[in-house]
């Protein structure tokens, strides 16, 4: 029987996948319920939805479904869904995509950690002028979330040279060498205290909603950077703005928001001390997508 | 006999160093030569010369002189002077440095590779617009000098995931791990030709002043990335401008200039495919400054 597969967003046009799809998946069906394209005729047939942030209420209605593959790292844009049906959810995770978060926080906290917002913005006047240089040895890192990608990034950072320190819900093990690992909320104010930057790469849930609020920031030494490459839900955003009018906060890089563009008229966007990036910390391309979908079929087909 | 040390520019204050050789030599009299202080008076009592571009002629008016202490990793300031005497000349680089120029060229790589300075850019228009996202994988860089500078920042940016290459004059034995490498004039070629971002970290000479030029630039991929934390003096700026304007070069990032301060009315300050930061690549701290002193003039003790 042909496979049917749904490439469903309502945020973005999922046709930048059909390319991929298509080679990986040469027999199948691939429909499109997106912003662009509506084939809601097909519904029934569905065996897959390759998703990201699909209208609620949409995957309730594919009788067939049998796995639900998330197009990124995080399934909170999937599961914001009340009506959600009981079928196998999957992240794409791998070293492609970790690669670039290394990158992108690499870029994150250095930009904080070495005063680059000010040269940039010095340079728009030929200033010249020399802020204090302070060894990576002299500043501690703390990354929250030691998944796949926050260890990743952990080992990036060490190998620049940052003392490094993680914080995850549950104790992991075989982190990176160097890596000094705090978890639970037992472990969370030790951590916190030493975090001259903090990055954010935490999954969006329940425990992780607003977490980034006055009372964490007040956990952490005075004048830290913060990097949030997380969710936007986690920051609460007026904290943020009182944090940095009070110095507590010396500089945050942002890449996630509640709302996506973020609005013309949102505040971080002219704030001197908040660096804005569209949401482009790291990407996994199409053909990545389309070959741990297959892998992640073919999982589900032994395990049945 | 009583130690003399001289701390000696005619460029910068070398005030900053006092206490950290008080500290290190308590028995020593500190003498400065700079800017802001000639203490010529002691000149013929002078066993050390610690210095960043000292004044050409000074440093041959010490007769007892022993050793010419750079504060920085280059010497290219200390012997543009044709009257230096014949005395050891000793270079600064440890680990915190070179720490710190993986730092700054982490940061520099990825934000000329990332479309970091148009993100910025767009930031101050409130725009949203996401360029793409290549993956470290897919994006070479090349690393033209492997001294330890070089080879400390190879090591970074194959952790962070890119494909790294690196060219030196002579062959390098102990590369890192998966550091592919050319040396020579007849590598040259091919290192080059692999390069989608170079970053220059070569000591300045006879050799290499001028060696990023038109010529250089024609033999990179099409649209590559610079990065100049060598010195100003190896890039031919009128080069630089043309290849920015023909696209041969996409962006570049310079932490060193043949000038600095950069005069304000320099092209460099407002193009918009030029990142400029003010010489603070990395930078060595006081303490250790005077630690690799003693270390230097402990050796030179040893070997007389």
């Amino acid at each position: 029987m042909r496979l049917n597969i749904a490439l469903v967003s309502d945020q973005i046009p999922m046709d930048y996948l059909r390319p991929a799809f298509a080679a990986r998946f040469p027999e199948a069906a691939l429909h499109r319920f997106d912003t662009e394209v509506q084939a809601h005729g097909a519904l029934s047939d569905i065996d897959v939805a390759v998703c990201w942030s699909p209208p609620p209420g949409l995957l309730a209605r594919m009788p067939k479904l049998r796995l639900i593959q998330s197009v990124g790292a995080g399934t909170d844009h999937i599961t914001r869904d009340a009506t959600l049906p009981g079928v196998p959810i999957r992240r794409i995770v791998d070293t492609e995509m970790a690669a670039g978060m290394n990158a992108y926080v690499a870029w994150a906290v250095v930009h904080g950690q070495r005063h680059m917002a000010g040269y940039i913005a010095n340079q728009r006047s030929a200033a010249w002028q020399e802020a204090p240089v302070i060894p990576p040895g002299r500043h501690r890192v703390g990354i929250a979330g030691l998944g796949v990608l926050g260890q990743s990034a952990a080992r990036a950072l060490a190998a620049i040279g940052y003392p490094v320190r993680g914080w995850s819900r549950s104790p992991k093990s075989a982190l990176p060498d160097g890596v000094q690992a705090f978890h639970g909320d037992g472990g969370r104010a030790e951590f916190l205290a030493g975090c001259d930057t903090l990055v954010c790469l935490l999954p969006l849930n329940e425990d992780t909603q607003g977490i980034l609020n006055a009372e964490l920031f007040a956990q952490l030494p005075y004048g830290a950077h913060l990097v949030n490459a997380g969710r936007g839900a986690q920051l609460v955003q007026d904290d943020l703005l009182a944090a940095l009018e009070s110095g507590r906060i010396a500089s945050a890089v942002l890449d996630a928001f509640v709302q996506e563009p973020l609005p013309a008229s949102h505040p971080f966007w002219h704030h001197p001390r908040i660096t804005v990036t569209p949401h482009i910390a790291t990407r996994t391309g199409p053909e990545t997508i389309a070959r741990l979908t297959g892998n992640h079929l073919a999982q589900l087909s032994v395990m049945a």
